[in-house]
């Protein structure tokens, strides 16, 4: 499944809403009407209600409090297609269990709507060795050791299509192809070998930098904060872990300035897998559903690799295969 | 006023409750049964339910949601003499308005039941010169420009008398003498002389450290994080900025490990005023309510400055002046 959440305008205001994308047939199921309309049809009185309480309309809420995601939102799809079957698709008051993606009224925003804790790692050699290389310094061997990373706030994240802040403190803004994990199941003291199972799914994550700050902010060695925190994108959709057999997959990755391909890679090339991660990070600490993994930019990901710098105005398009393409225009610099 | 939370352990289990601490008085007033019993006493049908909205009990939920979060805690006091100077102290239902801090049945617990977002600061210089001496390198001149940071996750957090986890990955663990800062206000774009308008209060901060781990994770400049995410402690109160004339005070500081005395500094000695790093943290990103700021160690505040360590089964105690003793065990090493 691609688990997507989708913006509706409607006359009571803008609503963020949990969806399916259906790329063949062009719609986006809404799991949470699925369940309304099959709660009317079954002649039940508070049909809406149990439709909350059964799929609430929010991937967090699914995600940290739904004994089994997946299979819930799997039953949700096979619920909405026996409705289908028989013709139904909208409720008494007119409520509709999809809506084609082409609805004006509707354009899809962040994956995720609300993330537990966010982690970006930095667990690409190519992109690792060219940033050490531009301080003269070797990379470290601690680096080979143990999966680095940074923790982010969360309140920075926009979805597809969003302008990108250009904040007023910097003048070098930069792109960083990445891809997302998102965590499904809590755990604690994971082995590797079980880290699997509590993947939820990927997404395309755009870890927008703040170059010269950013750069000032290493030299202190506490990683990056007001370099990177204004602006992460993640979308346009989470493809669920059993859409690639249940393993890790090694996935094309591509980003796209003004329709010139500027970085290739593959997500395989990592040093680290999302399990070892997993691993690492639950040594004696909690990792929670709606936990979000950065893989760290992949080689030549980003401008500051290749020497080639976006500008207010661009159109970055970011790809990776299985997922999508994730696209965003730079905003101008702030007054 | 001092902000605590406390845990209530009783017939329907252990309950976490904001509380104002009366040292004088030795009690801790609970300003959401000082609301029910006042709505009791008017002869409203429903008490409980309008304290509750009236004042939360949780301080996250006051700081995030109330128009005025100083003057709705100062009201509930007023209220709370109000109703004790005419002898009223417990609802019919026998819910008392204020527990005896010796009460068997309460202790204290972090001060603030959940964080925003947490960003831990480096802002002293006799703490940073120390650090990077050990590295054989001069303090970079980016950290004399900008206050710089790292964030954490906030699950990691417990409060006074708890016992720390000392993680099984590590065998060097070490207290970090902090002085902690509690947003009561979002706002961004913040300019420093505004500042002050959204500090809530003061806490101490310990910010636990696993030495051996967070030395690799340093080189490779993302800032920490398996060394220090395991566990942060605050508390033992939130002292309000009202009781320092709403300014940024200058407070002594002291550690003391199994009654001796190891670290002493004061908190005036920052390189950065909580003011500045307001202003710096919300260039174009917002600060939150409950957004947790720490002051960064300060001089001597930590085992490693003085090459002093701590075992398993000592008692750390944090001195801060105006905001009281945060106790904590450290635990046994786990297997």
């Amino acid at each position: 499944m691609k688990i997507c959440h989708y913006r509706h305008s409607g006359d009571l205001g803008v609503k963020t809403r949990l969806g399916i994308l259906d790329e063949s047939a062009g719609i986006i199921i809404d799991p949470n009407f699925v369940w309304a309309l099959n709660y009317q049809m079954e002649g039940r009185f508070n049909p809406y209600d149990r439709a909350n309480k059964k799929l609430p309309s929010s991937l967090f809420e699914v995600l940290t409090l739904s004994d089994s995601p997946l299979d819930d939102l799997r039953d949700s799809l096979e619920k909405y297609n026996a409705l289908k079957k028989a013709g139904n698709f909208k409720t008494t008051e007119g409520i509709p269990t999809f809506f084609k993606i082409d609805d004006e009224s509707i354009s899809l925003t962040k994956p995720l709507d609300r993330i537990s804790t966010y982690r970006d790692f930095y667990a690409h050699e190519k992109h690792v060795a060219k940033g050490f290389a531009k301080r003269n310094e070797p990379i470290p061997s601690a680096w080979y050791e143990i999966p680095a990373y940074y923790k982010g706030p969360t309140h920075g994240f926009i979805g597809p299509e969003e302008e990108v802040l250009w904040p007023h403190y910097t003048n070098i803004l930069d792109y960083e192809l990445e891809l997302g994990m998102v965590v499904g199941k809590e755990g604690i003291n994971i082995k590797e070998k079980d880290a699997i199972n509590h993947i939820f799914g990927f997404t395309i994550l755009n870890d927008i930098s703040a170059r010269d700050i950013q750069k000032k902010e290493m030299a202190v060695r506490l990683g990056p904060a007001k370099g990177k925190d204004f602006c992460s994108i993640i979308g346009p959709v989470i493809t669920t872990i059993d859409e690639f057999n249940n393993v890790e997959p090694d996935l094309l990755m591509t980003a796209t300035i003004n329709g010139e391909e500027w970085s290739r890679g593959q997500s395989g090339d990592s040093h680290f897998s999302f399990s070892q991660m997993i691993a690492h990070v639950s040594m004696d600490e909690w990792v929670l559903p709606a936990d979000l993994f950065g893989s760290g930019t992949v080689g030549t990901g980003c401008g500051l690799e290749i020497d080639k710098w976006i500008q207010p105005g661009d159109e970055i398009e970011l790809f990776v295969e299985g997922i999508g393409k994730l696209k965003n225009k730079i905003g101008n610099k702030k007054a």
